[in-house]
């Protein structure tokens, strides 16, 4: 760097800040470098780009490399949102596949090939070479320079931090940051392999900092105090993780899971902190409650299915009792899709007992009308007549929902979609298993357990991917009949 | 057991219990246990009799002896206090120093000295079997069942929490009691020699089950919330706590650092949740602000010497710019020791100028019952001018009481004191430095630093050990001169 | 310490060693350092007591006190045989209890017991007072010493390594050394005592220099090389030892165990390294084969019998297809009783079929001379028609040996003693069992099966215990009846 | 999988075997397992090929899917070198790039490019489509199925050995197996990338098995007993290994270190078992002596230009004295050249001066013929006139061959282009520095220390990568000036 050019905002920065790297990954920020935040100016975006390309000469061996590294990610680490924008523009504008390059790679190919097919062995090896530069070139420089910061301490967090601000900071339809996202997945998706995962069984000796991480990134039934998670943690309660080697202290995704007697129907009673807590040697039933995911960055790369089965084979394993392994789930979509269904349908989309019962709550209203009208009333359902009449509909209407709403041939539902591929069944609508607010508006207080069945998992899996066939239970069914 | 004779209350509760005995040290009690505390009467107080008999006799070697310990255990475990009471009172009166063997022994002893000492070389071997004879009663069979707990898993904690029952059902002057205290207190002594104990710091990546008993410990400033323990542990804070490698998941005593600059004066603002994290390297004052004990068991078993002693070295260990160390202290027996003063001494207790001060202030009352009246008045501090007229009397009366109120030759207040003892010096009077209802009540919301200085702590320790000598900063001669 | 004095021997050496005192408990020698080993002339024997009454009174607080005993310790492990000799004498002849103090407690002991006896309750007070000094006087300086040693790193290890000194230097009769050593086993037998010990089960994966010190201190079936360790430790043989969390690298005692089918009868077919490795999953037996104490300085205190007990579990629980616990065990102290049984009873030693069949083998003689010839012979056993002679009259008169040689009411053999105390059977006596040049020696080649049978356990400990009573299977009690 | 048609070999094999995968990788062969090697005829290569296409198809969900995945490795584990051909060759040939749908990928994106490069942007996404079908087509089955093994216990190592099988059973030059070695190598480089491996410092402490690896898998200066083994872990002595996670009980690479007083000229003298053990904190230079990799599965996976210098970080960390930072390496090549060039040059190889030396040793041979004649005699290194005539030709030589043998623009001598593309430099031939058989048959005795100066690593690292340009001491300079 020349010494008599006027040093910039982020030389400056970074001479303090450069011992200062692994503090600032993920970790509380000191006192007097939350405000550095340059939005990188023209200047600094040129300076940024002569960073990336040392790094991708890898000038110098490995030590400096590494060291540069680790500069270009505190320089990423202290730029605003406006600043990070910039920067990923420019890797994802100049350090993308190189199509030139590619085409020609592609034109020996092809040549190659054409040789091939008229018997011409000798074009095995140019077939082979250009084969080798297609796939050279498909790994853009972005990736190569991404692949770097592994090397240094939390280096993959903050990978997985910068794809949670790429997610964030572009519309997904941009088609060269949606390419740019899908090399970054890419990669991410080969580091966080399922079988580089450790599962860990989560205790209420867990670190105080972990657990405030589940509770902050708690996606389903929000935890309200350290009390809350005590209880989740009560020895009648498990919560299980999925972690990353070079990743330790972060959880990937969670479930939590209750040992209870029967198959839970009601998840207030569930996470009640005043019930007393139950032997769990006398549990015959999982019921996984909750299950979410902590990295923004790992979006749609995919340990839901694995965490379940791996987590109903460790507690088969402590729990001999245990003979129904089954979830609490919330059903998201329903009063969405109800809404657009009386819209659709009116009146028709209810029987006649259904219609009769309504009339006589709400006299001046009628049919689907009143529905609507009485379902907006505050707490309705502690009002037993009106409890009472919007049960059948509301269950039958469910029921529907779940298993003939479609996106495809799959269940719209995503929650649905996410069990039955796993090879789940539905198997019982629970009425008022969730009147928290979220659980009243998302589907009226309506909850379902999916339950797994060893024994059909595989087939249900299946027939569900293959044909979207939804395995029910005798009790759905029967709502289906009406 | 005779299996003709009606089951007695403890039977029925120890055959659901017996393998629940490690669940049921120290732990979240499951539910339906917690109701049944029998009271020990008559009858199962002979059954608990015969238990004992059984493991001293230590019938059936090794592995049935251990069965015999844990069952005993869990009696005692399932015990009311009433029944606690019965059954460490049947320890202490029935198990204690066997006299008329000790008067054989010693009578033996006595004998043999008496042949040695008129020259006979003969008595060497009578009295080496008498001073065995006499080692051995005197440790009476109620401490070698106690010692037998140790085999147990959680044993260890199941004594101390034993000794802190003892402690709190019965008068420290009931004579039995208290020789049974010193036998149970030189057991555990000796298994809590200071040099098995292990130093860990502590930090928010802690177990939340171990901050959680930090928080419940906590005997100096209360801890009021989760953020408020991680405030207490952000980068610029420490906790250091001793264990027993028995008992790994409880401190047994820690302490609380503050890594600032300069010598810290109010407590208020290091736990100040919304200051911001200073970076620690930077600190130059280390300041311990408080210091518990955790197990009420170990009660004058002192590690608090030893805990700050090897605080200080590891805190020197890594930060290199620490010249100061030094504590931010309570005193907390001002208050009291006021009261006595004003009611024996009067208005002699302050100087002219003071009462001049304190006239203008309370036209109707004068001299130290204007005192009493002012410091009555409800946030008195906050109003200037009241504020300003007790500052000087308030801060040499303090000094006074620090360092002239004795009990024997060592300093009344018993902090003081335990510094004093450990070599530190008073070094700085803090007005205002703690105005919670406690520092409030306790010493009119001064506090004191004691100064650790390295080079003086072994001499000061002798001074003050031997002579009482107290020392003191300038600043303190100061205010005491005036 | 005076400046001008001229430094004598040990402050040279302690110069240099001070900072080094962990590196030399135990640990490899580093060059230069092995040679500096003085005698302890009288001058530097004076510097020592002045150092141990240093820290006797304890001046200075903790950390000054620390680095006195790690100076005085440090002082120790420079001196050679005969300064150990001096500095150990030192300490017990000075430093063991006080025998006037003793004299006045035990005279105002006797004087309150005396009063108390007579029905003044005035007396209880001073009866106390004088109980808790005798107590105190009967913990002498060298004991309050010696404890004083475990606050440093490794300082356990270096007070075991001292015992072991004391009980290789001194002659077991010396009065004041026995008293001094009693007061340190009971020091160390406190400290050791089994609830705080960590069972460990020893891995091919264990660190290099564990496996090295098992190997060094095996006693029983010497380890020829690494290759024979392995094997010990191929996936169908254990080894457990019991450690002391004050010194985790140091085994205190350790077992071996073959799983195998069948109740094994021959140590050489155990120990053969080319051997195949059996499947542990289908092992009925698993064979106790040797049991050694590794550390000196615990001599005569008891971990065997917990050690087998707590194995005994721990293989319960992994292997469920396991029937048979049982040693194969030495008969160390056959031969010596058959010299001795031979010059005492001649040829009423044997039976008249015996008797002719020596005579057809060594025509010469006859009789017991017969037997002791040929039991001279070099690998006598491997001459069918010999070893076909020998076989009934040896087997018969172990059998008697094993069951009716005693001292006082128990067996002669230690190796029998000690598995008979801990409630195990004699099952079966292997002839040839083991044919290494020990074997032959100690015992004509014979081995032993004790067997631990859980439901019998403890009715056979408390028969042996208590009558000396020896539980025998059918097979030895047919041989008892020849 | 029929019932009726006659079992396979495979399948017996496997009935037995589906348990016990864990133990069979990389273990210990139990008994009975190591026979049963099929060598895969036609029919059971056909079950085979349908295993893996079960595998490939994911038929059945994750958990069904592992234990396919198990079953198809165990098939592999239990083949003998006959049948483990056969099943790569199936790999290899049958399920690698599918080149029909590459072309028609190509050929996609070829008319794509054509549309965006003629200015269309409609072409935009088929382009991004085309370049997505390349990218999938060019991961081929085999590596997604190789891929499927990580989520196995152990199955990284399965795949390490198996393609340590495959560069073992197959011609570097056959394309076929090639490519598919490429592809497994990239995988392979994918997972082992630097950033995710552990640095570990072993000692004597490290698990017996680990340290029996180190001995078998060293490649230098071979491993001759356990007590070499201590002796190169003595506390002056460092051996520092890179662990993968999912291997932590196998060392990728490992090096040792010498911790001595100035730069090493002699590697018999490093490895003296009997020579004294220095004290580490005096030592001043760093000499590595040795570097070995482990897996040879991972074959031209580089990790030793990262290694040293984190080794070097370490060290530099703990002792502060370390001012050189050198090898003492061996010349491998040196023998092999000169041989040629005697060839190639006759008598012009070497000096006048040398010449006539030799002809005084050598009366009936002249010039390199006398050299060649002398260099074969065993032990000629020790006869005092022999070695003095050969010291000056052949560190001339020597020099000669280092810096100016070139294979392209770098060194041919491979220890020398691994050291000089670090960034090392030649600072020092020694006369004699390896003596063994193996080290006078490579470079008559010679060895060489290439020094890592902190200052200059990254220019002369530029210039040897650039140019081939070779850095050399004033001394290799006054060498080559001769």
């Amino acid at each position: 760097m020349e010494q008599n050019e006027s040093p910039k905002l982020i030389d400056k920065t970074l001479s303090n800040l450069r011992r200062a790297w692994a503090g600032l990954v993920g970790a509380a920020k000191l006192k007097g470098t939350s405000n550095i935040q340059p939005a990188l100016p023209e200047d600094d975006l040129e300076r940024v780009r002569r960073q990336i390309e040392d790094c991708l000469e890898g000038r110098g061996g490995e030590v400096s490399g590494r060291a540069r590294v680790a500069d270009l990610g505190q320089t990423y680490l202290i730029l605003n949102a406006q600043g990070r924008k910039a920067f990923l523009e420019l890797l994802a504008h100049r350090y993308g596949v190189d199509n030139e390059a590619l085409a020609r790679a592609v034109a020996d190919w092809s040549r190659a090939y054409q040789g091939l097919q008229e018997g011409n062995s000798d074009w095995q090896l140019p077939l082979h070479e250009a084969e080798t530069a297609m796939r050279d070139t498909l790994t853009p420089p972005r990736v190569r320079l991404l692949a770097q910061f592994n090397t240094l301490p939390q280096g993959v967090k903050f990978l997985v931090d910068m794809r949670a601000d790429l997610l964030a900071l572009f519309h997904a339809r941009d088609p060269v940051m949606k390419g740019f996202d899908e090399d970054f997945k890419r990669l991410l998706a080969s580091w966080f392999d399922v079988g580089f995962l450790e599962l860990r069984c989560i205790t209420w000796d867990a670190p105080a900092s972990l657990l405030e991480k589940l509770a902050r990134y708690e996606a389903v039934h929000a935890i309200k105090s350290w009390n809350d998670i005590k209880n989740r943690l009560a020895p009648d309660r498990r919560c299980y993780a999925f972690f990353h080697p070079q990743m330790p202290d972060e959880p990937l995704i969670y479930i939590w899971v209750a040992l209870v007697r029967g198959m839970a129907d009601n998840v207030q009673a569930l996470l009640d902190v005043k019930a007393p807590t139950d032997n769990p040697a006398e549990a015959d039933a999982a019921i996984f409650y909750s299950i979410s995911n902590a990295q923004k960055g790992l979006a749609s790369i995919s340990f839901g299915n694995s965490l379940i089965k791996r987590v109903v084979a460790d507690l088969a394993k402590d729990f001999k009792k245990i003979r129904i392994y089954a979830t609490l789930s919330p059903i998201p979509g329903f009063c969405r899709w109800l809404v657009e269904q009386i819209a659709e349908q009116g009146d028709d989309l209810l029987l006649p007992g259904e219609l009769r019962s309504l009339s006589t709550l709400a006299p001046d209203l009628t049919g689907v009308k009143a529905l609507s009208s009485l379902l907006e009333q505050k707490s309705w359902y502690k009002k037993p007549p009106v409890e009472e009449a919007m049960r059948a509909p509301l269950l039958r209407l469910c029921a529907r929902y779940l298993t003939q709403a479609k996106r495809g041939k799959y269940a719209l539902d995503r929650v649905a979609h996410f069990h039955l591929s796993n090879g789940a069944r539905m198997e019982r609508i629970n009425w008022l298993g969730d009147t928290s607010t979220k659980g009243m508006r998302e589907s009226f207080g309506m909850m379902i357990n999916y339950l797994y069945k060893m024994a059909e998992i595989e087939s249900n899996h299946e027939g569900y991917r293959g044909a979207g066939k939804i395995k029910i239970s005798s009790s759905l069914e029967a709502l289906l009949k009406i």
